[in-house]
């Protein structure tokens, strides 16, 4: 098996079925993507990132596409290109027009420049955001 | 001059003021914060990014706290400790309720554990994620 | 030359082929990977890296698998492509089993999502654990 | 409330104390880091990052020693001051001794020396790497 | 529209094809990169970042080749595929021979390594590196 | 003995000592800084740091200021407290003017601007960045 062996729902067994069941149930979609096939190979770890997620980014004080934007701006900036394309397309679905993206990235851009300008110089933190 | 000489607005020159004042009136506050005091030293990169964070974080297709929360997350993600504590200053000005604060925490944690499942596994990208 | 121009045992000199007959000899392979006919572009990096290497993976403290799955840690927590493929090809020849590969990228996946929640929620370091 | 209250035993409710007390006896300590009581803002959070890290550092495949050294990797590589505190001085609970220690530094810093000469000279995949 | 359309000279507008111009004059090239073509799905993101480019870029204390230099360094410990090839490029257009080239990765991948043993060892800042 | 012992040279050894008198010499210093205090913890690695450091930094076809430009840009990028912070007086002491600070900064900032602008604008490579 090699590191990214794909487990189809007909080889999975009860156990990643019932979480490829439960996906498929939450998002209403088909099929269950690439990322939960991979996970499949390690199965306790498949159920717990899946409930996980499904915690994590069901709509609570923050809505569903307010959390996608976020997920989105992490994956930028980790460079992690999997999560950026499958999330890129789940923030659409939740509603993020054309323009919602480009603000999205002028944002992120911007963070990461004074991110760098903040280490660069060195910055020393102003008192009002000290903490006691 | 040290890395990060603070440059106070007594001490400023006429360009550098001109920004600050900018800075003072378009967030209503009455000094600005140490990060511009650092820039100061090179004043070209001071205007420059103080009109593209003016510019970049004005509300537009998206809310000044959605900004905020995603300008939180990257500066987690890049563990910028100033950009953390100034920003989620900023944020809770703009509406940042404890319940969102916790939500947007977890969620930049489950994207940060996925980013790297999902290059851990290699996971190849879904036709439906291809562009073409 | 273009950046990646990968040198050849027949094209190479001698100084880079004393040092890829040691990596053949030391590994029990019969060539080099592309990484070593990339930094054979520069000999004198070409050399360092290899004895570097040939130090730094020898068993010691640590044996030679636990020391590939560091390796694979830290690849994949820069999200480096080559790295990954290559140290966990390595891992496996060391004796990484599937089991031990799943529960590598689980905690792999929960160091970055905690120190994320670390970072985000500024945790203030436990007296017991500074430093005199 | 900041962003980093701590929430002690005493000020805490029902759920976050079922936590807390787990988190005592599983690790056989008198009290929970400073990481846990800012969780406990967020007591799903608390619960669902607790609930993880316990299966995913209970020793399997992997023994308890070998999966620290792997958290200490990951916090070094993203530079996380409080993980890298509190996981050192876990992994020296665990066993590590000051010669495993200096190898397992020794592994971080090439593997990150080693990935970026991967990236900056673009070494393509060797076929072996490839997978189907 | 995906995330990368294109937008060629043809279907651009005044705004865009006014920036088309100037980068196009200001390099003398034919066509612009890719990355203004991506860019150019936001309006004011490409002029802004144009305008920052071109003005940051531009020899002043440090000269066009030193620049390059720095912005491939940043590119390659990002690991940002894209930058990495384009600013490469760049930097062999602006004179960087394959000599220059090898002492550049060999920088960088000292520096990633360094970066991690003073992180790993907690490496305590001496007196003479703190500022007032 | 904790993580970050500092070894003086009177409590040196003959291995450490002769590092130590190499570093003095070599950079002209009356004492080392804390960082080769703190690897002489395991005298193997501070070793064939140093001897990496001092065959990386020494000039060739880059002179010894580009070299620690570089050296800042990847230890801002990677947000490394004493990186940023000894090799910024590096740099000072090689000849970096506030003028080359300034720019510096800024052609980091702007590199880590534009690196999450093509990641998540997800740029396609152009053909003229393609490598056969």
């Amino acid at each position: 098996m090699t590191s990214r062996h794909l487990t189809d729902y007909e080889h999975a067994d009860a156990q990643v079925r019932a979480v490829y069941d439960d996906i498929k149930q939450t998002r209403q979609v088909d099929d269950v993507n690439n990322f939960w096939k991979c996970l499949a190979a390690h199965p306790a770890t498949l159920e717990r990132t899946w409930q996980s997620i499904k915690q994590t980014m069901a709509p609570g004080a923050l809505d569903a596409l307010t959390k996608e934007l976020i997920y989105v701006a992490v994956s930028v900036t980790n460079n992690c290109p999997y999560c950026i394309a499958s999330h890129t397309a789940a923030a659409r679905r939740a509603g993020m027009t054309d323009e919602m993206f480009g603000e999205l990235q002028a944002v992120i851009g911007m963070a990461n420049e004074t991110n760098r300008l903040a280490n660069g110089y060195r910055v020393p933190l102003d008192e009002a955001f000290k903490q006691p």
